[in-house]
């Protein structure tokens, strides 16, 4: 138990470094007159984070023998579009956060304009990284990564999930549409992170099916973990505010079923994600940690 | 040379209306919490305008055959890229415009982080479209229709020309930089929808060329004679204010070359545009109708 943990905190940390490598191999610098924007990506996208999203890419990607520049080009375009979410749901029209993984937000380190620009550009750099022929020599392959990063990213997914979100300030939500709500803002990204590695893999409908289960479950205990954070957590571990949805008094899972049966809730999730990939043995050994891993986290 | 005019603005008109359709259908309204987005998705793109960008998409596929739901699929992709420019665009931090096409701009209408959000919902929405099955059979065509339009849109065209103009406020720029900046802000989108229709009929590398550069002309005739409606239009016509590049001391091509050599130029710009297009016979006449439209319109 010891050893896997510490082969997963390895193996996760590797993959950070990887996909930042990816990332800005992406995003060069260039000394254009709109070089600014591409600084502002940079900012928004290259400064840590545990790398989570693309973690499951390259993973998911790994059961089926991708190449791991095919695995990597799609694991930084879902972290770009998870980054730009990122700068523009902090945008003071928006959260209003100033503080992010530690360090000033883009717009308190730009300016608005400029971060709703690199939100916008890094949205698009996300699809012309997959649909470029260097993310895999299979168009159908391409096409098929962009038509589910955008479903999963789109008015239906991560951007009516943050709707959503702005919509609960004003209206007390119960637990079936709180899981509706951040299925759709946070859940769909990592689920379609999952399926990124059984589409590059044109894995079995039956793979890939497991696959989405199991990033479904893990979303949900993702989000419970978050809330968890949020009320337990300490503001310098996490790297930004806490205790920011009790002062919006916006509704939780945590404040709808109390800190133990959330704790619960979570572990159970993670529990049966692991399951969904038995089929994998133990290929899927770093999976089933991840899915430990979500839950434990201490930030 | 009447009866082509009046041709061509049936034409307009009549691909106007089968895109607002498209539209239409493609973004269809819900009664989910989420709604609001939508709505506000609807708002920014259902209403008005005369489609230019489109009808360069079907105007383009239909000299090549393409059939007319790939080519209405392709063409909504593009607006909704131009519409989610708009509405970015008009948000308090970059141009703070109150007013487009004569109606409250979104973020007025709605609010700016649903105005936001829109924007990005939009953005999304048209990878979304060209990359599903309906809008093409060969996988690769949309593949390539994605990786067109997110160059065309990304920080190396569209949003790295609006960060450039912002610069552009507080530089300088000769007349060099500012067709550069023409060129990514306005041009490059109008490049790739007349590129489009060159895609979707997987025509000759002579003949998307040849459309490219038809369109690199238009897009900069395009963008003087905008500059000319900035300095002579009658706003209750354009439907916004005028005379604000001259308020905020930005230069444009009618400040760097005048109006009369700048009008000289967009019509030298049309002619050539229009002589680009000599190798698709008369099959081409209502593009080359719309190189002369754009430069002449007062509107």
């Amino acid at each position: 138990m010891k050893d896997s943990n510490s082969e997963f905190q390895t193996a996760l940390g590797e993959n950070a470094k990887q996909v930042t490598d990816m990332l800005d191999a992406l995003m060069p610098l260039t000394d254009t007159p709109e070089a600014r924007v591409v600084d502002a990506m940079r900012y928004a996208s290259l400064a840590g984070g545990k790398r989570v999203r693309p973690f499951l890419v390259t993973q998911s990607a790994a059961l089926f023998g991708v190449d791991s520049t095919s695995a990597l080009r799609a694991a930084a375009a879902v972290e770009m579009v998870h980054c730009y979410s990122l700068v523009h749901d902090d945008l003071p029209a928006m959260d209003n956060d100033d503080l992010r993984r530690g360090q000033p937000t883009c717009h308190i380190k730009f300016d608005e304009a400029t971060a709703i620009l690199a939100g916008d550009a890094l949205l698009t750099k996300a699809f012309e990284v997959l649909a470029a022929p260097q993310t895999h020599s299979d168009a159908r392959v391409r096409a098929d990564l962009v038509l589910a990063l955008a479903k999963a990213a789109g008015d239906h997914g991560m951007v009516g999930g943050q709707m959503m979100d702005l919509w609960a300030e004003q209206n007390d939500l119960n637990v079936a549409q709180i899981t509706r709500l951040q299925r759709m803002k946070t859940g769909d990204l990592i689920a379609v992170s999952a399926e990124a590695g059984a589409i590059l893999g044109k894995a079995s409908e039956e793979a890939r099916s497991a696959l989405h289960a199991y990033a479904h479950d893990i979303g949900l205990a993702f989000q419970i973990a978050d809330d968890l954070l949020d009320v337990e957590g300490d503001a310098a571990l996490v790297g930004k505010a806490t205790g920011k949805d009790a002062d919006a008094n916006k509704a939780t899972f945590v404040s709808l079923l109390g800190v133990d049966k959330a704790r619960q809730q979570a572990a159970m999730l993670s529990e049966q994600a692991a399951g969904h990939l038995e089929m994998f043995g133990e290929k899927a050994d770093l999976l089933k940690e991840l899915a430990r891993f979500i839950v434990e986290r201490r930030a």
